[in-house]
Protein backbone atom coordinates (compact mmCIF):
# COMPACT_ATOMS: atom_id res chain seq x y z
CA UNK A 1 0.00 0.00 0.00
CA UNK A 2 2.55 2.42 1.02
CA UNK A 3 4.41 1.33 -2.64
CA UNK A 4 1.71 2.46 -4.16
CA UNK A 5 1.74 5.25 -2.47
CA UNK A 6 4.90 6.46 -3.09
CA UNK A 7 4.74 5.79 -6.61
CA UNK A 8 1.64 7.57 -7.04
CA UNK A 9 2.64 10.62 -5.04
CA UNK A 10 5.39 10.90 -7.00
CA UNK A 11 4.11 11.28 -10.29
CA UNK A 12 0.36 13.73 -8.84
CA UNK A 13 3.28 16.01 -7.37
CA UNK A 14 4.79 15.77 -10.81
CA UNK A 15 1.73 16.96 -12.62
CA UNK A 16 1.21 19.33 -9.98
CA UNK A 17 4.79 20.97 -10.68
CA UNK A 18 4.11 21.12 -14.37
CA UNK A 19 0.90 22.29 -14.23
CA UNK A 20 0.65 24.51 -11.23
CA UNK A 21 4.43 26.30 -10.00
CA UNK A 22 4.63 29.89 -11.34
CA UNK A 23 7.84 29.43 -11.54
CA UNK A 24 10.55 27.45 -12.86
CA UNK A 25 12.15 27.71 -9.18
CA UNK A 26 8.88 26.56 -7.68
CA UNK A 27 8.71 23.97 -10.53
CA UNK A 28 11.72 22.42 -9.41
CA UNK A 29 10.98 22.78 -6.04
CA UNK A 30 8.08 20.48 -6.12
CA UNK A 31 9.73 18.58 -8.48
CA UNK A 32 12.21 17.50 -6.01
CA UNK A 33 9.63 16.35 -3.33
CA UNK A 34 8.48 14.17 -5.92
CA UNK A 35 11.53 12.70 -7.01
CA UNK A 36 11.75 12.15 -3.54
CA UNK A 37 9.03 9.94 -3.18
CA UNK A 38 9.77 7.91 -6.42
CA UNK A 39 13.33 7.12 -3.82
CA UNK A 40 11.11 5.95 -1.58
CA UNK A 41 8.87 3.87 -3.85
CA UNK A 42 11.92 2.13 -5.13
CA UNK A 43 13.31 0.76 -1.64
CA UNK A 44 10.04 -0.43 -1.65
CA UNK A 45 9.31 -2.35 -4.55
CA UNK A 46 13.23 -3.43 -4.21
CA UNK A 47 12.30 -5.32 -0.92
CA UNK A 48 9.11 -6.08 -1.83
CA UNK A 49 10.86 -8.17 -4.61
CA UNK A 50 13.75 -9.02 -2.44
CA UNK A 51 10.99 -11.24 0.05
CA UNK A 52 9.82 -13.04 -3.36
CA UNK A 53 6.86 -10.94 -4.34
CA UNK A 54 5.88 -9.11 -7.99
CA UNK A 55 5.35 -5.77 -6.59
CA UNK A 56 2.50 -4.92 -9.47
CA UNK A 57 0.37 -7.94 -7.60
CA UNK A 58 1.09 -6.11 -3.85
CA UNK A 59 -0.06 -2.71 -4.87
CA UNK A 60 -2.56 -3.92 -6.81
CA UNK A 61 -5.82 -4.16 -3.92
CA UNK A 62 -4.59 -0.55 -3.03
CA UNK A 63 -5.29 1.18 -6.53
CA UNK A 64 -8.82 1.98 -6.15
CA UNK A 65 -8.15 3.99 -2.96
CA UNK A 66 -5.29 5.67 -3.28
CA UNK A 67 -6.74 7.00 -7.00
CA UNK A 68 -9.91 7.71 -5.12
CA UNK A 69 -8.57 10.20 -3.04
CA UNK A 70 -6.26 11.78 -5.30
CA UNK A 71 -9.60 12.62 -7.83
CA UNK A 72 -10.67 14.14 -4.42
CA UNK A 73 -8.18 15.92 -3.76
CA UNK A 74 -6.55 17.28 -6.86
CA UNK A 75 -4.97 20.77 -6.38
CA UNK A 76 -7.07 23.80 -8.49
CA UNK A 77 -3.76 26.27 -7.90
CA UNK A 78 -0.63 26.50 -6.56
CA UNK A 79 -1.51 26.71 -2.91
CA UNK A 80 -3.51 23.92 -3.04
CA UNK A 81 -0.59 22.15 -4.38
CA UNK A 82 1.67 22.72 -1.60
CA UNK A 83 -1.02 22.63 1.39
CA UNK A 84 -1.53 18.91 -0.67
CA UNK A 85 2.12 18.01 -0.72
CA UNK A 86 2.64 18.74 3.18
CA UNK A 87 -0.43 17.97 4.53
CA UNK A 88 -1.19 15.15 2.26
CA UNK A 89 1.97 13.20 2.83
CA UNK A 90 2.06 14.16 6.41
CA UNK A 91 -1.35 12.45 7.54
CA UNK A 92 -0.40 9.61 4.70
CA UNK A 93 3.05 9.71 6.74
CA UNK A 94 1.24 9.17 9.98
CA UNK A 95 -1.12 6.35 8.83
CA UNK A 96 1.88 4.17 7.36
CA UNK A 97 3.48 4.72 10.45
CA UNK A 98 0.88 3.25 12.35
CA UNK A 99 0.05 0.85 10.06
CA UNK A 100 4.14 -0.37 10.71
CA UNK A 101 3.83 -0.11 14.73
CA UNK A 102 2.39 -4.21 14.61
CA UNK A 103 4.93 -5.36 12.04
CA UNK A 104 8.22 -6.85 12.97
CA UNK A 105 11.19 -4.72 13.01
CA UNK A 106 12.97 -4.73 10.17
CA UNK A 107 10.18 -3.81 8.62
CA UNK A 108 8.92 -0.91 10.79
CA UNK A 109 12.70 0.56 10.25
CA UNK A 110 12.10 0.35 6.64
CA UNK A 111 8.80 2.46 6.65
CA UNK A 112 10.32 4.81 9.20
CA UNK A 113 13.35 5.41 6.55
CA UNK A 114 11.11 5.86 3.90
CA UNK A 115 8.75 8.29 5.32
CA UNK A 116 11.60 10.59 6.56
CA UNK A 117 11.07 14.12 5.79
CA UNK A 118 13.88 15.21 4.29
CA UNK A 119 13.23 18.74 4.88
CA UNK A 120 11.06 18.80 2.46
CA UNK A 121 7.92 19.62 4.34
CA UNK A 122 10.06 22.85 5.38
CA UNK A 123 9.78 24.17 1.53
CA UNK A 124 5.99 24.32 1.63
CA UNK A 125 5.59 25.59 5.23
CA UNK A 126 7.52 28.59 4.50
CA UNK A 127 5.65 29.17 1.12
CA UNK A 128 2.27 28.71 2.40
CA UNK A 129 2.85 30.67 5.44
CA UNK A 130 4.45 33.55 3.41
CA UNK A 131 1.64 33.35 1.18
CA UNK A 132 -1.39 33.72 4.06
CA UNK A 133 0.59 36.73 5.56
CA UNK A 134 0.58 38.17 1.86
CA UNK A 135 -3.31 37.79 1.47
CA UNK A 136 -4.58 36.67 4.89
CA UNK A 137 -7.91 35.95 2.92
CA UNK A 138 -6.33 32.67 1.39
CA UNK A 139 -6.46 31.47 5.04
CA UNK A 140 -10.04 30.10 5.32
CA UNK A 141 -9.71 28.76 2.11
CA UNK A 142 -6.90 26.79 2.32
CA UNK A 143 -7.85 25.71 5.97
CA UNK A 144 -11.18 24.36 4.38
CA UNK A 145 -8.92 22.35 1.78
CA UNK A 146 -6.83 20.92 4.25
CA UNK A 147 -10.05 19.29 6.04
CA UNK A 148 -11.60 17.84 2.62
CA UNK A 149 -8.06 16.24 2.30
CA UNK A 150 -8.52 14.62 5.18
CA UNK A 151 -11.97 13.76 5.15
CA UNK A 152 -11.21 12.10 2.23
CA UNK A 153 -8.15 10.27 3.56
CA UNK A 154 -9.62 8.96 6.78
CA UNK A 155 -12.77 7.87 4.64
CA UNK A 156 -10.67 5.68 1.82
CA UNK A 157 -9.05 4.74 5.10
CA UNK A 158 -12.47 3.84 6.99
CA UNK A 159 -13.79 2.20 3.55
CA UNK A 160 -10.05 -0.36 3.24
CA UNK A 161 -10.47 -1.13 6.95
CA UNK A 162 -13.78 -2.44 6.60
CA UNK A 163 -12.92 -4.56 3.23
CA UNK A 164 -10.07 -5.59 4.67
CA UNK A 165 -10.06 -6.73 8.21
CA UNK A 166 -6.27 -8.19 7.54
CA UNK A 167 -5.32 -4.23 7.24
CA UNK A 168 -7.45 -3.51 10.36
CA UNK A 169 -5.62 -6.17 12.08
CA UNK A 170 -2.03 -4.61 11.24
CA UNK A 171 -3.10 -1.32 12.08
CA UNK A 172 -4.65 -1.66 15.43
CA UNK A 173 -2.74 -5.18 16.86
CA UNK A 174 -5.17 -7.81 18.11
CA UNK A 175 -7.87 -5.90 18.57
CA UNK A 176 -8.24 -5.38 14.60
CA UNK A 177 -12.03 -5.97 14.64
CA UNK A 178 -12.37 -3.38 17.28
CA UNK A 179 -13.97 -0.58 15.22
CA UNK A 180 -13.73 1.91 18.65
CA UNK A 181 -9.90 0.94 18.01
CA UNK A 182 -9.68 2.02 14.34
CA UNK A 183 -11.23 5.70 15.87
CA UNK A 184 -9.12 6.17 18.37
CA UNK A 185 -6.54 5.63 15.61
CA UNK A 186 -8.31 8.09 13.34
CA UNK A 187 -8.11 10.54 16.38
CA UNK A 188 -4.49 10.62 17.05
CA UNK A 189 -4.25 10.70 13.00
CA UNK A 190 -6.35 13.75 13.49
CA UNK A 191 -4.10 15.27 16.07
CA UNK A 192 -1.07 15.18 14.20
CA UNK A 193 -3.20 17.03 11.42
CA UNK A 194 -4.19 19.61 13.77
CA UNK A 195 -0.53 20.25 14.78
CA UNK A 196 0.41 20.66 11.16
CA UNK A 197 -2.10 22.92 10.34
CA UNK A 198 -0.81 25.09 13.53
CA UNK A 199 3.21 25.52 11.69
CA UNK A 200 1.77 26.04 8.65
CA UNK A 201 -0.49 29.05 10.19
CA UNK A 202 -3.94 27.24 9.26
CA UNK A 203 -6.30 26.70 12.04
CA UNK A 204 -7.31 22.90 11.99
CA UNK A 205 -11.04 23.50 12.87
CA UNK A 206 -11.21 25.79 9.04
CA UNK B 1 19.49 24.42 -21.52
CA UNK B 2 19.87 20.98 -20.71
CA UNK B 3 18.92 22.16 -17.09
CA UNK B 4 15.25 23.25 -18.61
CA UNK B 5 15.29 19.92 -20.72
CA UNK B 6 16.33 17.82 -18.10
CA UNK B 7 13.77 19.09 -15.36
CA UNK B 8 11.13 19.11 -18.47
CA UNK B 9 11.76 15.38 -19.12
CA UNK B 10 11.13 14.61 -15.80
CA UNK B 11 7.95 15.66 -15.86
CA UNK B 12 6.78 14.51 -19.03
CA UNK B 13 8.18 11.27 -18.62
CA UNK B 14 6.16 11.20 -15.31
CA UNK B 15 3.24 12.39 -17.10
CA UNK B 16 3.63 9.26 -19.91
CA UNK B 17 4.27 6.84 -16.98
CA UNK B 18 0.84 8.10 -15.28
CA UNK B 19 -1.46 8.11 -18.07
CA UNK B 20 -0.13 5.31 -20.75
CA UNK B 21 1.95 2.71 -18.82
CA UNK B 22 -0.77 -0.34 -19.31
CA UNK B 23 0.28 -2.17 -15.52
CA UNK B 24 2.05 -0.85 -12.59
CA UNK B 25 5.28 -2.37 -13.39
CA UNK B 26 5.61 -0.17 -16.50
CA UNK B 27 4.12 2.31 -14.37
CA UNK B 28 7.07 1.97 -12.11
CA UNK B 29 10.07 1.67 -15.18
CA UNK B 30 8.71 4.59 -16.76
CA UNK B 31 9.30 6.15 -13.49
CA UNK B 32 12.40 5.25 -12.95
CA UNK B 33 13.17 6.86 -16.18
CA UNK B 34 11.84 10.18 -15.01
CA UNK B 35 13.69 9.75 -11.72
CA UNK B 36 16.80 9.66 -12.61
CA UNK B 37 16.35 12.86 -15.44
CA UNK B 38 15.19 14.89 -12.22
CA UNK B 39 18.69 13.87 -10.46
CA UNK B 40 20.42 14.92 -13.54
CA UNK B 41 18.46 18.49 -13.21
CA UNK B 42 19.34 18.50 -9.46
CA UNK B 43 23.35 18.38 -10.22
CA UNK B 44 22.77 21.17 -13.40
CA UNK B 45 21.03 23.17 -11.22
CA UNK B 46 23.29 22.99 -8.27
CA UNK B 47 26.27 23.68 -10.59
CA UNK B 48 24.67 26.93 -12.28
CA UNK B 49 23.62 28.02 -8.46
CA UNK B 50 27.31 26.84 -7.26
CA UNK B 51 28.26 29.46 -10.45
CA UNK B 52 26.17 32.26 -8.87
CA UNK B 53 23.40 32.35 -11.61
CA UNK B 54 19.62 32.00 -11.01
CA UNK B 55 18.83 28.59 -12.30
CA UNK B 56 15.13 30.05 -13.52
CA UNK B 57 16.79 33.13 -15.29
CA UNK B 58 19.62 30.61 -17.18
CA UNK B 59 16.91 28.15 -18.16
CA UNK B 60 14.17 30.70 -19.03
CA UNK B 61 15.75 31.66 -23.15
CA UNK B 62 15.00 28.20 -23.64
CA UNK B 63 11.74 27.19 -22.11
CA UNK B 64 9.74 28.02 -25.70
CA UNK B 65 11.84 25.55 -27.71
CA UNK B 66 11.59 22.78 -25.67
CA UNK B 67 7.98 23.31 -24.23
CA UNK B 68 7.26 23.39 -27.90
CA UNK B 69 9.00 19.92 -28.44
CA UNK B 70 6.93 18.32 -26.25
CA UNK B 71 3.85 20.09 -27.33
CA UNK B 72 4.52 18.62 -30.70
CA UNK B 73 5.91 15.15 -29.62
CA UNK B 74 3.11 14.16 -27.14
CA UNK B 75 2.62 10.10 -27.19
CA UNK B 76 -0.68 8.95 -27.84
CA UNK B 77 -0.13 5.49 -26.56
CA UNK B 78 2.71 2.99 -23.84
CA UNK B 79 4.45 2.63 -27.37
CA UNK B 80 5.11 5.82 -28.52
CA UNK B 81 6.01 7.40 -25.17
CA UNK B 82 8.58 4.53 -24.73
CA UNK B 83 10.27 5.60 -28.36
CA UNK B 84 10.23 9.15 -26.98
CA UNK B 85 11.92 8.05 -23.82
CA UNK B 86 14.66 6.37 -25.40
CA UNK B 87 14.75 8.04 -28.89
CA UNK B 88 13.79 11.35 -27.93
CA UNK B 89 16.38 11.73 -24.89
CA UNK B 90 19.06 9.85 -26.98
CA UNK B 91 18.79 12.73 -29.72
CA UNK B 92 18.57 15.42 -26.79
CA UNK B 93 21.63 13.76 -25.34
CA UNK B 94 23.69 14.07 -28.63
CA UNK B 95 23.21 17.36 -29.10
CA UNK B 96 23.94 18.53 -25.68
CA UNK B 97 27.34 16.26 -25.97
CA UNK B 98 27.88 18.48 -28.77
CA UNK B 99 27.06 21.74 -27.30
CA UNK B 100 29.45 20.66 -24.56
CA UNK B 101 32.82 19.71 -27.28
CA UNK B 102 33.52 23.37 -27.24
CA UNK B 103 33.30 24.34 -23.41
CA UNK B 104 35.95 24.14 -20.74
CA UNK B 105 36.53 21.07 -19.33
CA UNK B 106 34.92 20.80 -16.15
CA UNK B 107 31.76 21.35 -17.93
CA UNK B 108 31.97 18.93 -20.56
CA UNK B 109 32.42 16.08 -17.89
CA UNK B 110 29.31 17.40 -16.17
CA UNK B 111 27.80 16.83 -19.25
CA UNK B 112 28.97 13.65 -19.79
CA UNK B 113 28.23 12.70 -16.38
CA UNK B 114 24.62 13.72 -16.50
CA UNK B 115 24.09 12.04 -19.59
CA UNK B 116 25.17 8.69 -19.00
CA UNK B 117 22.19 6.38 -20.09
CA UNK B 118 22.33 4.68 -16.86
CA UNK B 119 20.90 1.35 -18.58
CA UNK B 120 17.74 3.11 -19.17
CA UNK B 121 17.70 2.70 -22.80
CA UNK B 122 17.58 -0.88 -22.49
CA UNK B 123 14.62 -1.19 -20.68
CA UNK B 124 12.48 0.80 -23.82
CA UNK B 125 14.47 -1.36 -26.40
CA UNK B 126 13.12 -4.44 -25.03
CA UNK B 127 9.84 -3.42 -24.71
CA UNK B 128 9.42 -1.71 -28.04
CA UNK B 129 11.46 -4.52 -29.62
CA UNK B 130 9.20 -7.31 -27.89
CA UNK B 131 6.10 -5.26 -29.31
CA UNK B 132 6.67 -5.06 -32.62
CA UNK B 133 8.05 -9.31 -32.99
CA UNK B 134 4.20 -9.73 -31.60
CA UNK B 135 2.68 -6.87 -34.13
CA UNK B 136 5.14 -6.43 -36.95
CA UNK B 137 2.57 -3.96 -38.50
CA UNK B 138 3.61 -1.53 -35.30
CA UNK B 139 6.51 -0.96 -36.97
CA UNK B 140 5.71 1.73 -39.83
CA UNK B 141 3.31 3.27 -37.32
CA UNK B 142 6.66 3.72 -34.49
CA UNK B 143 9.11 4.37 -37.21
CA UNK B 144 7.25 7.44 -38.58
CA UNK B 145 6.68 8.89 -34.80
CA UNK B 146 10.62 8.78 -34.19
CA UNK B 147 10.99 10.79 -37.72
CA UNK B 148 8.73 13.02 -37.09
CA UNK B 149 10.44 13.74 -33.20
CA UNK B 150 13.72 14.16 -34.72
CA UNK B 151 12.03 16.41 -37.06
CA UNK B 152 10.98 18.78 -34.28
CA UNK B 153 13.99 18.09 -32.49
CA UNK B 154 15.99 19.47 -35.51
CA UNK B 155 13.46 22.25 -36.40
CA UNK B 156 13.70 23.62 -32.57
CA UNK B 157 17.38 23.64 -32.91
CA UNK B 158 17.38 25.42 -36.16
CA UNK B 159 15.37 27.92 -34.43
CA UNK B 160 17.51 28.28 -31.64
CA UNK B 161 20.53 28.28 -33.21
CA UNK B 162 19.46 31.17 -35.81
CA UNK B 163 18.11 33.51 -33.06
CA UNK B 164 21.15 32.68 -30.56
CA UNK B 165 24.20 33.33 -32.76
CA UNK B 166 26.19 32.63 -29.35
CA UNK B 167 24.68 29.18 -28.92
CA UNK B 168 25.79 28.48 -32.65
CA UNK B 169 29.46 29.64 -31.24
CA UNK B 170 28.72 26.89 -28.46
CA UNK B 171 27.43 24.35 -31.27
CA UNK B 172 30.27 24.81 -33.97
CA UNK B 173 33.01 26.87 -32.26
CA UNK B 174 34.47 29.32 -34.05
CA UNK B 175 32.71 28.59 -37.30
CA UNK B 176 29.57 29.23 -35.52
CA UNK B 177 28.35 31.63 -37.96
CA UNK B 178 28.51 28.58 -40.56
CA UNK B 179 25.18 27.39 -41.37
CA UNK B 180 26.92 24.84 -43.79
CA UNK B 181 28.98 23.78 -39.90
CA UNK B 182 25.36 23.47 -38.20
CA UNK B 183 24.20 21.05 -40.87
CA UNK B 184 27.23 19.16 -40.93
CA UNK B 185 26.43 18.99 -36.85
CA UNK B 186 22.66 17.80 -37.54
CA UNK B 187 23.82 15.33 -40.14
CA UNK B 188 25.65 13.49 -37.45
CA UNK B 189 22.85 13.91 -34.84
CA UNK B 190 20.87 11.86 -38.05
CA UNK B 191 23.19 9.91 -38.20
CA UNK B 192 23.71 8.51 -34.65
CA UNK B 193 19.54 8.49 -34.57
CA UNK B 194 19.68 5.99 -37.23
CA UNK B 195 21.74 3.56 -35.02
CA UNK B 196 19.14 3.99 -31.96
CA UNK B 197 16.43 3.01 -34.88
CA UNK B 198 18.23 0.14 -36.00
CA UNK B 199 18.92 -1.01 -32.32
CA UNK B 200 15.14 -0.85 -31.67
CA UNK B 201 13.93 -2.71 -34.81
CA UNK B 202 13.15 0.19 -36.51
CA UNK B 203 13.99 1.72 -40.19
CA UNK B 204 15.11 5.30 -39.79
CA UNK B 205 14.05 5.42 -43.23
CA UNK B 206 10.54 5.24 -41.55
Amino acid sequence: MLAYAELTAFLKLAEDAALLAPTLNDRAALGDVAATEYGHFRVLRDKLSSLGVDPEEAMDPFVDAIDAWHAQTRPKDWHEALVKAYVGTGIAGDFYREAARHAEESIRRLVDDVLTDEGRSEFAVERVRAAIEADPRLSGRLALWARRMVGEALSQGQRLAAARPDLATMLVGEEGEDLAEIGRLFARLTEEHGRRMAAVGLSASG
